[in-house]
């Protein structure tokens, strides 16, 4: 194991409570012989054989006795270079760590492929949701058409938060990282970037396709006020973070963003740190997996089933025959063009506020209808002592590039007192 | 092949939009050679090389380059020889077929296990959810402590077009029939026989344990009627079908019955026929799994799932070191006691219809805390015409043997009108 965290802990926890089912399991046994950790003297709450701890990354990657490398270290470059090290001399590999698998998992899965090693990532995305197991080996019977996801515990529980408390984002943003669930710098978290990274990994394995994290189109949550959250509620709408992926015209859709889901919807009950993913094949109807996304044992839980499939591979001599990372070899995996942003068609939920000015609504009606962007549903409040108005609408379905046309218009007006507010609404 | 109906044809059908996938997936072809029906000449909507179809299941059993059958017909002796003798032929087996699974599964799978094949079932419960993968294999590193499940969607549907459409029970069965999903005979579905084998099967994989379907108390969905669905309603609960499991004091409390479950609870939002599993580990929080519980394609990509599974392992030469169809070998299943039904402790729903004479309501409060069971919640309607007095109440934990004591009592008071309804709650 390289990394001794709370998930390496909760790990080790997992596998000495429960020696005697897994030898059932198994069939076999499998034992933790080398831990390193950056300073092997540091008291840690699990009980561990100080013998089995060393600084050296060394002794486990040139100890040709050790089969399996469990990296919970984080990082990217680093890591990477480990599991090089690792799969060249022939050890199997099981990870959490979703950057270096989404930034460098192409180079490493193919070295993987070549030497017939395992390198699993299953804790890497969605926590204690198998969602890698399932597309990689249930569902491989139908195609996947899209995928809905809130894959990032944190923003939904900024989200959430606002929503349930009325909080504002930073109170929320605050509360989520007293409760642990933020990082110290949580801006991989609220910008969209982690939850990207999942998508990525995600969308590998739903639609068998060879996709770049930075091709997504990202947008975070910091975007969505508490105010937001009000209007949403009163058209029959929640705000979650939501991941996204979709087969389009021979195209793929893939994006991350905020979004209105109706109050009914299957993503709308997922609250606080859970997360879900929703899938649709193109004969399979909505299939649903929800559950905590992080977290020390939630991870290791997903590590502990992904070293059981190669500690069952390995004892049963086929541990050379490896299932590809994504089901198919990397070479399987096609270049679909992402879809353009401006082909994609959505209704939109839009929040200006303006000065209380006679003539601003029908401006507003009119930039939109010269865009052709037709309107659903219009709410305009009025607070009569700072002399503001707010106009908060829904549009039918409209081009992305429509819209955005009308909004910069409207951005540019001279009543406008803030930036207006642009969500999408998924349905 | 043997059955070629709805589900067979849905197999059929994934597998030959997809051989360019799956070949990829693989690195090898399946083949469908033969598939037995009991009548060649019938029409059928799958377009099939009329060759491949037999009337003989011998033709199958018999041809030694069959590697895998699957079983799609029905029944359970019948089967359950099929499969017997596939075994003992060295064939590996995919079956869809849960009562054969629930009934005769001790059997085959130590066969399976002797033999040293496959004896796979995912499409046995919860139709499109891969419920038994995900237990067999990912959460493996935890040990489950409960388990809720909505596994019979005909139940389900039933049960929520009651409540959202305030239909009787009879036109809710019969729309569920006009929509297939309830057979021509519902019987098993209604009254809770469909769902302890599921369950049985479930729990053998959650728990690890030897568990005999006819062990599970079970009750059907047909003592529920609309004006229960109302009155749970105004107390914040709906009703369910559900099927639980749960490790107690060294105990398994397995049962299926209708349950008040809370209206912001995981599984009140599973409608109409969807099925949906809800897990809890020692360790691990919360985790649900739900989709088509049932129908041609949701089954038919479970069996495909379990196929690839098999073909993966005959291409690389290790199909002779199945997993067991358990997780682990058949002897190590223990034999955990079933929890008395009297020491089941919970809260309970219980409506009396009853003469409005003064009186009643003081001798079912004081009935009910002779039996030491004290009420939570108690409402009572008077139809004035009528004469009648509806009692509803909801009670604190209970003894589950002191709520049937004081409901028998009650039951031959002579002011009673119709049998007293009582359903339990789980929060």
């Amino acid at each position: 194991m390289i990394g001794f965290g709370v998930v390496g802990q909760g790990l080790m926890r997992l596998l000495s409570e429960r020696g005697e089912e897994m030898e059932a399991r198994l069939g076999g046994k499998l034992e933790i012989v080398k831990i390193a950790v950056r300073d092997t003297s540091r008291k840690r709450e699990a009980s561990v054989d100080p013998g089995i701890l060393t600084d050296s990354i060394d002794e486990i990657l040139d100890d040709p006795s050790i089969q399996i490398v469990v990296e919970l270290a984080g990082g990217v470059d680093e890591p990477a270079a480990w599991m090089r090290r690792a799969l060249e001399s022939g050890k199997h590999i099981v990870t959490a760590n979703k950057a270096v698998i989404a930034e460098k998992g192409e180079e490493l899965i193919a070295l993987a492929e070549e030497k017939h090693r395992f390198l699993l990532f299953e804790a890497a995305v969605a926590g204690g949701i198998p969602i890698l197991r399932v597309l990689r080996e249930a569902l491989t019977g139908d195609r996947i058409v899209r995928l809905h996801g809130i894959v990032n515990g944190t923003s939904n529980y900024i989200l959430s938060r606002m929503a349930s408390a009325n909080l504002a984002f930073e109170p929320a943003l605050r509360e989520a990282q007293l409760k642990g669930f933020a990082e110290a710098d949580p801006s991989l978290d609220i910008n969209g970037g982690d939850a990207c990274h999942k998508l990525a990994i995600l969308a590998r394995l739903a639609f068998l396709a060879d996709i770049e994290p930075s091709a997504i189109p990202t947008q975070g949550i910091d975007i969505v006020s508490a105010r937001d959250m009000e209007f949403a509620l009163d058209f029959g709408y929640v705000i979650k973070p939501l991941a996204i992926g979709a087969r389009l015209n021979g195209a793929l859709d893939l994006r991350v963003h905020p979004a209105l889901v109706p109050v009914d919807s299957h993503l709308a009950h997922i609250h606080g740190a859970t997360n879900a993913i929703y899938l649709e094949g193109e004969h399979l109807g909505p299939v649903m997996f929800s559950g905590e996304g992080a977290g020390a044992y939630p991870t290791a839980v997903s590590v502990a089933g992904d070293l059981f499939e190669v500690a069952r591979a390995i004892l049963s001599g086929s541990d050379d025959r490896a299932t590809p990372p994504y089901g198919v070899p990397l070479r399987a995996l096609k270049k679909l063009p992402q879809l353009p942003a401006e082909e994609l068609k959505t209704p939109f939920y839009l929040r200006l506020t303006v000065e209380d000015d006679a003539g601003v609504l029908a401006d507003v009606a009119s930039a939109l209808a010269r865009h052709r962007v037709s309107i659903e549903t219009i709410l305009q409040t009025v607070d009569d002592e700072e002399g503001i108005a707010t106009i908060v609408l829904l549009t039918h379905e409209a081009f992305e590039h429509a819209v955005g046309a009308a909004v910069s218009e409207l951005s540019r007006h001279s009543a406008l007192r803030e930036q207006p507010v642009l969500l999408r609404i998924v349905r």
